[in-house]
């Protein structure tokens, strides 16, 4: 018996996002380009819930986070989020927090590669969705600011306190999220923020190779690599090891490991299905 | 209703250590410099509750841990501090080695940014002051080793094998910490344990400056992302979000984020009040 | 009264893999050069009860992991494991796979530092041994894949998606894993996966040599640091502070701790007996 799956493709029909989706990656990217592609309540929710279906879309393999017009995002938009913030009441406040959280998790869970291709300003809600990504290259001319101290707030926003002392350690975290600083894209390379920096121009083509290489692995065993990589987050060594003995033991079952043996074996290059 | 703080003012009538406030700035040392500022069983109580009771202190929005006499700490003296414990039973050991932890914590929980200006010397209980510390700017002749080994100890000391892995990750950690080596002042920087490398002729200007820009930042804000940069430790994504998303929510409560706004309209710099 | 050991020296008449204990120092490698070293389901399950065995012998003081023939390893084999696993059934590949966690658990869990000197081919179980040892010193011409995903898997594998993101941050194990390509030698130096890099004709006299310096050292410290570093993984920064305050405390009443103040006093090297 076989699961039917109502939800098998991506939506590609956003009203406050751009997106595309050719050859199983997805490119998308914010829409206002004019204005550094600031964020608002509809593009929130409407990204946290596309990324919420990804999971279940079996077209799309990776996605690509694309700049539009030179920039990644200005992050929360000023006047359209900032001033409706000021006047709202606690539970208005909690449930505006609680989306755009919602939108890293939906990021993390939704069980595919994502790539965040950098190149001008990515600060506030822009970093963190770049910082949410799995992997990121960027452009020496990239601006990375965690600014939400600038603008009167703490720095934990969105998980930016949990994750981003990950990616780059605790000390230099805590440098960017106190003081709101840009990071250079220079810096970012060197501190394991950016995997890679390219140029400007070339950005766009890199990031999409990058996403059709990983495209052409295993999908289904990226899509448990990207659930353990966030599973195992507050694991103890003892629980990750079991868990990821269980989690490797269903990807020995898939199609795709018998594939990848039997190419070695015929001296060929494994075509992968995804099963 | 307003709740009245018994403890609006930090002291600065300390015996063991150093501390004068000036603008909002607390600097802080260790105060035998003729012996590279070891610590004693009287500056570690006394510190440890100097950095408790500043959690609750209107007058200090960051602190500045300085070198003294062109060294930063020797950690726990020999004589002083050593040949007692030599002699200690179990209940006087486990009573020391808590107040030593219970120093870490404190900084760890005091709620305003502090700056390690490491030079010289900064070693054992030395170096775990300055690891414990939110930022940490170093002079290229600075000598940070944990030598716990070096006196027949385990590493685990004061919190370092779970905080030196977060900051410069688990290999370089514990390569310090099995050998007792110093680390450089480059090595330091290169592997994000200083934030950055200064001259020790302007080592203490550079830290006093830094600290006056946290401290013109949104202070109820910086208390609430160290808060979350030490709550988040060891939650899950998943939990860490939501954690995020309330402390954000009551930050949005504040008058520093009406202020921000406000001044952004006005096209003018914030000025905020930590509140 | 005294704890009799029934395992108080190891074993060294190994039928899956070399070793040898000179000096306190485990020499350790895997025994096929000619095909780069695989690992067998004999070579895994000899080399686990190895490691287990490790904790209770009193004649190893550091494990130094070794390459043969001027490769580290190159993983589980193809025809001998992988494909046997093709034709697996899910009981058999949940003990295969906890098998291998359990070799990483031993490892981690075996009482004393374990450097692993990687030159020429490290992939697949072969990379994960070394990222599972303590300490790592690599050459520039080795070669480090975490290459599952190139076998149709997911890269969570005996404890990877757990532990390299501690090792060299959270983006670059993303890239390794999800990719399964090469790191170079250089990369794993600029990263903190080694500790440090050699010339190929040095490695083994610089590992031994680090290894010797590691075994002067408190043995029983040692082993407290390496428990206290995998122990605090996922404990909470109060929590952590706790547990070395114990674990400190009890390594204050060996008799380590005050032949190190006694030398100290005396101007002397202290000579270091584990215990």
């Amino acid at each position: 018996m076989t699961m039917t799956n109502p939800r098998a493709k991506a939506r590609t029909d956003m009203r406050h996002f751009l997106c595309e989706i050719e050859d199983g990656i997805a490119r998308v990217s914010l829409d206002r380009p004019e204005r550094k592609n600031p964020l608002t309540f509809e593009s929130y929710a409407e990204m946290r819930d596309w990324f919420r279906d990804l999971h279940y879309a079996d077209d799309v393999k990776a996605v690509v986070f694309l700049p539009n017009g030179g920039n990644f995002s200005s992050g929360g938009d000023v006047h359209d989020i900032i001033g409706p913030l000021v006047k709202m009441d606690m539970k208005g406040l909690l449930a505006f927090t609680r989306m755009t959280g919602d939108l890293v998790k939906a990021i993390v869970n939704c069980g595919k590669p994502v790539i965040a291709a950098v190149d001008g300003v990515s600060v506030g809600a822009g970093a963190i969705i770049a910082m949410a990504s799995d992997l990121r290259i960027g452009t020496p001319e990239s601006k990375t600011a965690f600014l939400f101290t600038r603008v009167g707030l703490a720095a934990c926003d969105m998980g930016a306190c949990a994750i981003l002392p990950r990616i780059i350690g605790q000390g230099r975290a805590a440098d960017l999220l106190y003081s709101g600083r840009s990071m250079s894209g220079e810096e970012g390379e060197r501190w394991g923020y950016f995997n890679r920096l390219t140029d400007a121009d070339s950005l766009e083509e890199d990031a999409i190779n990058w996403a059709k290489r990983l495209a052409d692995g295993p999908n289904f065993g990226h899509m448990i690599t990207k659930t353990m990589l966030a599973q195992e987050w507050s694991m103890s060594i003892e629980q990750a090891i079991e868990a990821e003995a269980q989690a490797q033991a269903i990807c020995m079952q898939t199609g795709d490991f018998e594939r990848a043996y039997r190419a070695f074996v015929a001296k060929e290059k494994p075509i992968f299905e995804g099963n």
